[in-house]
């Protein structure tokens, strides 16, 4: 199955209470396809822009997973888009200190002609009107219109959002945008009122992302609880969330198929890979993993979250 | 096994958006005592203190679930300890508008001979030292000690506490408490110091309740992640927390042996019994539960986070 990724490519400036560190690989699009890469989908790309000054290492990194760049689009004398962030002693917050757009101001998505018909298709948080774009390129509807957005879009370009959320068939956000986005303390409501939102037409899928307390998936009428992988020491959080959406669709891309077994197992793979970037800068922790380690982890979180029922020795007296 | 609880009992005045109770029975033993009950342990008491203005309701509710009530003091002419609590429109934060000790401010636990030698005993969050004086008071090691404390304690009582803390093998606190008696960021971390602030002999048993995402379970080496119930709307979230300690050790009282697969299984059923409690104002959803109810949401839980392994597709490429 074919995977077609559109997002942001960035060299960011990351502050933790670490270490410091620039011209860090990173943006949405390098995440998502990145984590993606490991479950071997017939075809991936990614569909971008960069500036001139995107080093050989970051072409290499992608090369060597693999990865058809020939979406991303060079603006000759442009510089990449650029995120500088300050993470807090507690690493659950953190601060922007500057967003530099750059080359990204002036995206305007362009499909390549080969990627025009992808079976699964992400959209990384850009946008709302560009997501659409995207949409309107593609010569058939993929199996999968797999959705991402941000506070900046929910206020600023709510109507537009909502234009492109009833074209895709799943949402993945974290508890703060599914608050935002419905209104309610609740994120069960929230989810099942997030669902609506999407296209009329099964499967809904909308995941609600909680950072170190894992994440709840809400499949059609089901909803899944998944635990999040116990890390110790979280080094760099940065793009956790998007690595975790390339786990999520990359496995279903593997599969082929979606069905609520599947899409499960998926939200536990885009758990593991996202505790695997977690664990070191940049995209320093998912360049080279095994599917070895990330089975081990995917098992290691099954023994998590797994209590055996009992002989129903329990009745009423 | 025999199940004894010490802990507050209170007359509390609690305000939601939905409503405003007065005189709502409440007390981490009262909230403990109520869910330990469904279990059956063989014997079950209280010791606590009241004025002589606790309602003949509050009396009644006990005795009909079989509760001990002869090591509650009744103080002449006393008024019984009052909280009065404001929760904001998240429920998930609320503020202290008043703490009312009245009776509870002269508190000294008196342990009845026939409850000397209780198999599990609950400490419910009171001073340590007064924790401490009623082990002091039996005549034999029970089989679990599992303590209650609170930000008060931690951050006043703090070499009181640690001594406490050396004389049981169980902890259950909220993710709050635990950063603040470890002092880092890492829930996962947290508990693994916490056990080693427990008595020396296994089982070493932390609980770090976190509301909405659950709790997590470190029992000697293991790691065990149990989601919440999702609930769509919460009317009362006070005694939750003590309804989960009752649950989850009225469950072992009743299996009367520790390992850790009914450990984990007993933190399912903390668990369904706090979403009872929340449900409903002050202890109205805890009352009248049947064990098919408690057995079905166990079972809801279990659907809930669970996935299946699947056969090895992946391996490295």
């Amino acid at each position: 199955m074919s995977l077609l990724v559109v997002g942001s490519l960035a060299l960011d400036i990351i502050e933790t209470p670490f270490a410091t560190i620039e011209q860090a690989l990173g943006g949405s699009a390098t995440f998502i396809s990145l984590a993606a890469s490991y479950f071997s989908p017939d075809k991936l790309g990614v569909v971008g822009v960069v500036g001139d000054d995107f080093p050989e290492r970051a072409w290499d990194i992608f090369r060597t997973r693999s990865i058809d760049t020939s979406g991303i689009e060079v603006v000759k004398g442009g510089k990449t888009f650029s995120w500088h962030g300050k993470y807090h002693y507690d690493m659950n917050n953190r601060d922007t200190i500057a967003t530099n757009l750059n080359v990204f101001a002036d995206f305007k998505p362009r499909i390549p002609e080969h990627f025009r018909s992808p079976d699964f298709l992400v959209l990384g948080n850009i946008q709302p009107d560009l997501q659409r774009e995207v949409i309107e390129q593609l010569t058939r509807r993929p199996r999968l219109v797999l959705l991402d957005t941000m506070n900046f879009w929910i206020t600023g370009a709510r109507e537009s959002l909502e234009r492109t959320l009833k074209l895709s068939n799943a949402l993945v956000v974290n508890d703060s945008e599914a608050r935002l986005l419905v209104d309610s303390p609740s994120l069960i409501v929230c989810g099942r009122k997030l669902q609506e939102m999407l296209a009329s037409e099964k499967p809904r899928i909308v995941v609600i992302k909680k950072g170190e307390h894992g994440s709840l998936l809400f499949y059609n009428e089901h909803i899944f609880s998944a635990p999040a992988y116990p890390l110790e020491e979280i080094f760099d959080p940065t793009g956790a969330g998007d690595t975790f959406m390339g786990g999520f669709i990359g496995y279903m891309a593997r599969r082929g198929e979606i069905n609520y077994d599947i899409v499960k197992r998926a939200m536990i793979y885009g758990t593991v890979l996202a505790s695997f970037c977690c664990g070191k800068f940049s995209t320093e922790g998912i360049e080279d993993l095994t599917m070895q380690r990330i089975y081990d982890r995917f098992l290691a979180i099954h023994v998590l979250s797994s209590f055996d029922l009992e002989e129903s020795e329990l009745t009423d007296e």
